[in-house]
């Protein structure tokens, strides 16, 4: 009864194999990407056979010679795929056997293919992080340039989206690149992951754990949080309502209908991009839950992600990075949104250093912004005399609470407004980009 | 300030436009799979154009023909893309132009791309949904053959993976049968979304929404999820140690190292779908939270979603309908791992029948499982003295007890595990069949 | 070997059950929710029991009056939950046997804690689903009615956030209530399911399939997905830069630290719970993802993830309803930001209605654009003469364009813009508020 | 017309504030779980204050006695909670005042709410994941304790869940164990992120990032994933068909229908919080998409996640500990379960150290496993007649072949399932036990 007499009930095909399984089961449509890192390990361990005398030299010779060649086929892009490579590990030991002869079946002496994927898809990584990480150190170093550039311009920061405080442009800026920055520790992380100078403890737990594929994952999610985070300010920023960026032509289009429009779909795509990465992260994770143990070919949905996640990074920070050296700014704009309510706080402040508790400040603050508005006119207008019908403690030194550059120069703290502070802020993230390069 | 000076600080390009941003920007590498229901709906448009007075008949006859044109060299892979397309419409559009002169101009008014987006991509997922629709009525009716076939074999039932009863082999082919259902609901709220003999109540919602896309992708995260316990359970009646069932070679691979092995690839590939749909699903929605109302850019995140779904569905139900279709199973085994504790429950229903309440009933079993085992011997081989020491209600009819095949004719209900019930479901399945195929 | 010698190595706790176990395993801190639907289920039972002779009447009305008193405590809040209940369904059945003795024992006789959970949660969720219907169709009813009351007031339309065309404020409203609608087809989806009218058709399946829950989150996750987007557009129009609109004191909230700050936070909270609330559908799919069929412990987590989402649905929708009802809006604040450029696609229209085929109407719109931008004026303001050096076609009755309100009334297609358009989706709207009540 | 006038259109409540938006709004529900280390930022803002001057010692003495006494409060249970008390830290200042007067007024001068809010957060998950740390450790110890007391039981390793090769339990115990050390580095990451000693370099990503939050939750998705994988593992070596190993009593439960079973809640509870955990972590990641810079009211969503996140796994951790410490393990049916044809490989090997190329002794081998079913017989008792009709490689010493023992030997490279290799494993564990202790 257990004899295999075919297809008992319905199905479409006749024959030993479901063509259409045949296709199911196969990842050379996208693990190709992997070729060279499948060279570069099966040298490292036709290198290891030969030491533990599994290979005489002059076999690990002849193995090294023709990966030689099969990377050079792959390099020029004369290799030629088979049907029956279902995958580039097979793809190329079947190159090297028809190069070199019997010897090639003597490569995989002991390795199984789970661990050539394992292998193949860390020693990928290192390479896409490196290269990753250099384009986001281009846009921190893009974003830290600005910065320095336009300390001198203010403009409101909002919480809740609702007009808070006179900041300084490079204030928001440098929020920005510090957003970026974790990735200098998590890269550190996978780096210290992938170097392979450590050796996985444990076998069984080296075939089928991807954490450092999950963990990439999320890397690229909580950045593309943040990137989708910058995104949704400059859109804002640049809408006819705020004025305050206008986004380059090569990162702009226009509509199909309105001839009007100029329209950031640069910072729209980067926006959505958080949902798709972030999709990919979540697909991992479900597929990893409640697997059995050691490896089984679920575990191939990970190549996929990772390659995809990969170009989706590259393409967006290569754009942010775009978009921020191209932005222009209205500074005139930016200055006209700055209005006196956005000294209450300072107001309060002002009291507090005459001797009133904060509490108390901030509620004659208050009656002063109601005051204003019931007269309808702007908080610095009301006169010294309206003032002192709140507090007795205000005087004619209030008047240079109304100055905005003098505002932002009172947050001197670190991570503050002040310009000393934006200098040190961009002195850290120099002082970063130079370790970087070291 | 705002006029464009180009990029002011850093950034890889020189000129009008960054190529990696088209590249990002562009759509054509994959809506291409929308040229058929783009060339309908445009011929559609052109038709409605004429009834308004904004063409004359020539024009539209005109239209129709040139559109009839560039499907055909879609269709015999003639038509040559343009660096300049960056999508789909862009492209036809173009190539209409080139055929027909400017009379093609004529065919975008009053219509936005972003109509034509939203019309294509339902139209294309009309005829999308209908053919996975095909596909899992397909794998319904190979499992309901199946389990005409064998209804008379039993093996245990599970919960918590523990032996709990004995069913019918159909019973648990049912439940999977079953589980499929749901798409008969939803597909039925698809069409009738997707039908367009209903108007969308508002041009805003219309270009904006994307409940379609959401909710088709929930649907195939809802039947993947049903699909990957499905082929748990198979994976684990197909080991070593259930040894219940038997995948046909046309779905498993061998190992690369071991020789001895045969691995559930179909089935592990199946299990693991369930997370990459479900990604999509999550990624979309992600992508839709907090968006501004009407068109942008961010909702081009849709249509790969959609394409790489329906694409795996297609290939997993396919498989599915194989795996099941071929699959051996091995009667004597199921057999053999029914044992005389799994009618401990029976054991309780016969004392329930002479009148003991359940909870006692209950009981009393559980003090015969526990006598049998400190014996060390099977349930049924307790004499009728051992038995009576627990209940005086035991009788000699209690070897009637000791019967599979009577225990699951006691499950008659609709729904149970008699053959009765079975047949009944059978009939409920096939009629929905054909209520299908109508 | 496989005899009970207590813990090997480590561990913390000494004795039968580890009390961490136990109260990781209990869900009466949440399950008590259930009590009114497990006291409905088990009389109802209690009378099919009756029915198959499996009860006397004598024992049914013991039963069904000691339910009732057991009801009658849990709404007077004098049930006392002891140590040992572990769930709702041990508590009921403890009490139940302290009222009225060993005749409670016959109650289960025949289902399963299983069968009672998922008959239990598919009880309640009836009942939570009409709830939150009509709170849902209160906020459309409160939404119809300002659009009702306000069709007069024109705004920007905005697609990327870029101001595309001037429409009617109550054409956004009504964006709004039909995103809503989709409930109406999935309650009834819902209330199919749940009604009983039919029965389950495979035991197995019935135990173990949660798609009514999965459906219901996912529900859930879409609605909050809408009503998110429908918070960021009011978040920005509440903003000092758009000012469209005044959120009432009852939904806004001050800044502990800046007085002149008032806070969309009713709206930021109903942003913030689409994240929540798809979470819990996202975790329960994973959970689901992979299980074995019938019934496993995993499928516990449902119950607390449908509660949570319930309570944070209905709150939201009353908040929603709240805000919506009390918004005041600044209608020359919306007239204001309409300006000539967005009708440059009425320009266009312009030149079609003379003839010019669209493509080229939407270059020499484009170009009078240019032109105007160029010259420093208003699109309106470009002379008769200068427009004619675009196009011959342009003549004086290029005047009636730059009328914003004539501009809406030519968008009178089903779904537009127009007064009848609008008129017609509010009539379609209250169709189905009248449809429902019914 | 932007006068605040009540509400227009519908609405349930009359009066300032809608109640339900006011409980809407409230975090003091949960967030009272900060009310320490809301005193403890507070003591050292108020030294912070002093040193600038902006309090006298006398006062910030006042504050800090004051402090102490609400600590001293909510220590004792007796803090009583205002209803307008929105947040811990509304609650704490309100008491403060009453306890100490107006100079409490003076506390807050120069930070926000929201400053307190993320400072407040940051504190409470320092001691948190100090705690979950403590347990995780306690979990891996208990680990390393068996592998050792069990190194000499050798029983199947799987892939695929296919039979693989005899590998020894301890391996993969270790496999588990080892796979819960990430945490050990994303500690370090959280540490340092946690320990103050370094200042956050920009103000406002100080109060609008929340990667520290979103960080933890992927730690304890990440982690939950792999505890999913160790309860699959276990659950279905639990079952009849595999009886590797039996729970202890005190982490089953019965079967409230079949009085023989005894179920694995724990590890079924286990796996299913992976879906929990990890629905959190996606439901921060979307709230966050898209999100405006600085603080919006969305943020409140972090803490209930981050409250239940750890509740939830600190139970996980502990139960697991118990489950592992508890769990009897059938060693003689792990013997049985090992078969001949696991050896298939090391009878390749046997050829390849005879000369034979792998990819051949592969083959060989296969023909070998292909005879032995067709014959009938286990795979060791063919003749070395037969065998050698295979290849005359084979000779009489292949009878060492058949020693699983001999076997696992074999794998004595490091992170083998060799003795000596499980030994340098369980090494490696403890001197991570050792230097977190230290």
């Amino acid at each position: 009864m257990a004899s295999e007499s075919g297809k008992l009930w319905g199905g479409r095909f006749v024959g030993a194999v479901d063509p259409i399984m045949e296709k199911f089961n196969s990842s050379i449509t996208y693990d190709r990407h992997l070729w060279e890192v499948d060279v570069q390990g099966s040298k490292a361990y036709s290198r290891g056979l030969e030491k533990a005398g599994l290979l005489t030299k002059a076999e690990r010779d002849q193995i090294l010679h023709g990966l030689d060649k099969v990377a050079k086929e792959w390099a020029q892009g004369t290799f030629k795929l088979n049907p029956n490579d279902e995958d580039i590990h097979t793809a190329n030991e079947r190159r090297l056997k028809e190069l070199i002869g019997e010897t090639a079946g003597k490569l995989h002496t002991g390795r199984s293919r789970n661990d050539q994927v394992v292998t193949d898809l860390r020693l990928w990584m290192r390479q896409t992080c490196s290269k990753l990480c250099a384009l986001l150190w281009e846009l921190i170093r893009t974003m830290v340039d600005r910065a320095e550039a336009e300390r001198d311009i203010l403009f409101p920061g909002y919480t809740h989206l609702q007009r808070a405080q006179p900041i300084r442009w490079s204030h928001w800026i440098l929020s920005g690149a510090i957003a970026g920055n974790p990735l200098g520790v998590d890269r550190e992380l996978l780096r210290a992951e992938l170097n392979f100078g450590a050796i996985t403890l444990n076998s069984m737990d080296a075939t089928s754990e991807r954490d450092f594929v999950a963990e990439f994952l999320f890397w690229a999610s909580l950045c593309m949080t943040h990137l989708s985070r910058m995104s949704e300010d400059l859109i804002l920023y640049g809408t006819k309502e705020f004025s305050f960026v206008q986004l380059s032509d090569a990162y702009s289009t226009g509509s199909s209908l309105m001839p009007q429009k100029k329209n950031p779909d640069s910072l729209e795509l980067i926006r959505s991009k958080a949902g798709r990465v972030f999709g990919r992260c979540a697909g991992l994770l479900m597929t990893l839950k409640g697997l059995p143990s050691t490896y089984n070919k679920d575990l191939q949905e990970d190549k996929e992600a990772v390659f995809e996640v990969s170009d989706t990074m590259s393409a967006v920070l290569q754009v942010a990075t775009g978009v921020i050296s191209t932005l222009q700014i209205h500074r005139e704009n930016m200055a006209q949104a700055l209005s006196p309510d956005m000294l209450a706080t300072d107001l309060a402040y002002y009291l507090v250093r005459k001797g009133m508790p904060f509490r108390q400040a901030h509620e004659a603050s208050g009656k002063a912004v109601f005051m204003a508005e019931t007269k309808g006119v702007a908080l610095n207008q009301l006169s010294l005399q309206e003032l002192q019908t709140i507090s007795p403690l205000f005087s004619g030194d209030v008047s240079h609470v109304w100055d905005y550059g003098h505002s932002v120069e009172q947050y001197a703290a670190l991570g503050g407004t002040a310009r000393a502070s934006i200098d040190w802020q961009i002195g850290q993230v120099r002082a970063l980009l130079r370790a970087q390069q070291a």
